[in-house]
């Protein structure tokens, strides 16, 4: 394990190994990769290693311009950190004829190969985190598979079911409480454990992003945050007993509070991490602040999993526009994660 | 009817006459009344009539630095457009202890009176429109008032109980199809019927406001619009059917689309209208991008009736703080839709 401080960083601390999933090979996966690649700040951070398919990566437009080179390596450990190249696992899994910006059941199968392929390695031992780029569930259902999302497709690998999804950006972080379910379902899973353990994943997650006494603001499931009962039960029976529990344990929750005008503080935020209660509830705030500069992760899982916060953007495919910086931002975020798990 | 004429007003169309209710006396309403009724403007626009207590607004900040009077009248016939003055219907119902800040049932008691006043003038056809200072809930409840909104009480007022409840800015209009009910109860509201009934509101709200061909966007109510129904069943059984009904009609309907991307356009408005399928959904991004500077407005009842977009502002009550412009502008949006609906 010495390749890491082998490398050229200016630091001298091991640098973390990263596996970088190339996501839907049909999407700005590829170009984005090879874009955030191109940073020397990456490899100042840590040693990428690109699981993909060198024919996609071969003709993505993030080349133009520059020369970087596509080493093919077998074993992880041949990867150290070298700007302008990019040490790839080539899965070779991608057909020559494979369409661009279309969900296929081919490219669907392929973006999950290469996540399988870097949680093994996680879960070996041999990379510190993962981090893929956009996956398009559409693609991902005709292939077959089966999960709501890519986290219950992790958790389900390593064995664990209590995680919590954050969306993390420079501002605040956004944690959920459920996520991919009918809005019909959804207040059937507002019980206090789940908050609880979302709160607690939230602290854990900001201690561990280095701020030292995070404060937890935790919104309300219905308007007015159930104006007392006569609006909903959840704030009096599950919401407030869990922000109360986790103030029993030396977290500094706050709330339930109205989403509408709780929302509104995260402008310029008055907590470290907002807790919603469901998917649309955070995102939707989140999309007006942040869009596109979001890393998704999640807290409680034994691999360190990180995705950028946007899609496969199929609309601008091909076409060399894509904003890499996301990409760059999400492997830089999970570099100082996997060096701060080390601690844990 | 030809005093509106009859008074200062630049235009020659016949002046509406408004109903301008003090809202809750221990809360920012009689201060932002008086502060809106000192813009010469809205004596170019219509003829305000207020109804309240001459006590509580004698006491308010809003009359500091100003010499405006107050003529008590018996007759809204009475009331002239004249800056400076107010012409006030007073039902002197608050009593000279009453605590500034605190929700109290007198407060409540009397904030609805001035409501009913309203209401009955217009019902009567006296005033056409009701705006309303901010009303508080909690005491109107202990008041005894068990109505779920003041919407609800003004369509068992109207005897009318298929309307939609609107926030309209001067960016964009947000239409919801559920608003004071349980998040889980709330799927069961989300019918083709109703969804239907809010997009012809909205439709019909933004052609009063003198948009000739309105753009309605309508959110999807589950994650990701349902993902083809995997994620719920409600885009593909009664939202997608609402719009394509729409559509039919001859309404410039659009949706559903996922919440999260769909409100993110509103910062450059796409649509006309939004139209939300419950409460924090909407205003979510709405508060985000236009906190106090909306007016809400129910489309569909025979009364029009206005409020300013936030609450009683316990907070900064009596010290003078209190932005008036959302009241005038609440008054001002009153008085142009008070003049189109003389033609519907």
């Amino acid at each position: 394990m010495s390749e890491g401080s082998g490398g050229a960083g200016t630091t001298s601390a091991r640098l973390p190994r990263i596996a970088v999933a190339m996501g839907d090979p049909a999407g700005i996966g590829a170009e984005i990769v090879v874009g955030a690649l191109r940073d020397p700040e990456v490899f100042r951070a840590c040693v990428p290693v690109v699981i993909g398919d060198a024919g996609v990566l071969g003709r993505s437009p993030g080349w133009r311009g520059a020369e970087p080179r596509i080493v093919r390596i077998g074993d992880v450990e041949e990867a150290h950190p070298e700007v302008g190249v990019i040490h790839l696992i080539d899965l070779a899994n991608v057909p020559g004829s494979l369409r661009l910006a279309v969900a296929s059941a081919e490219g669907g199968r392929a973006s999950v190969e290469y996540l399988a392929k870097g949680v093994e390695l996680a879960l070996a031992g041999r990379v510190e985190a993962v981090v893929s780029a956009p996956l398009n569930k559409e693609a991902m259902k005709k292939a077959g598979f089966h999960y709501l999302d890519e986290y219950e497709y992790l958790s389900d690998l390593c064995g664990v079911d209590e995680y919590t999804v954050l969306m993390v950006t420079r501002r605040f972080t956004l944690a959920s409480v459920t996520l991919h379910v009918p809005m019909r379902e959804m207040a059937n899973l507002i019980t206090k454990d789940r908050v609880l353990m979302a709160i607690r994943h939230s602290d854990r997650a900001a201690r561990a992003a280095g701020t030292p006494n995070p404060r937890i603001g935790v919104a309300a499931l219905n308007p007015h945050a159930g104006e007392g009962g006569t609006l909903g039960t959840e704030e009096v029976e599950a919401i407030r007993p869990a922000v109360e529990a986790a103030r029993a344990e030396g977290i500094d929750a706050h709330g339930p509070y109205p989403a509408d005008t709780f929302f509104m503080t995260a402008r310029e935020p008055a907590y470290d991490v907002y807790v919603g209660m469901y998917h649309d509830q955070g995102r939707i705030a989140l999309k007006l602040l942040e869009f596109g500069r979001a890393t998704t992760m999640a807290e409680g899982l034994p691999v360190l999993f990180c995705t950028v916060g946007h899609g496969t953007a199929y609309d601008i495919v091909g076409k060399g526009v894509a904003r890499w910086e996301n990409m760059r931002d999400t492997i830089l975020l999970a570099a100082r994660r996997a060096v701060t798990r080390r601690q844990e």
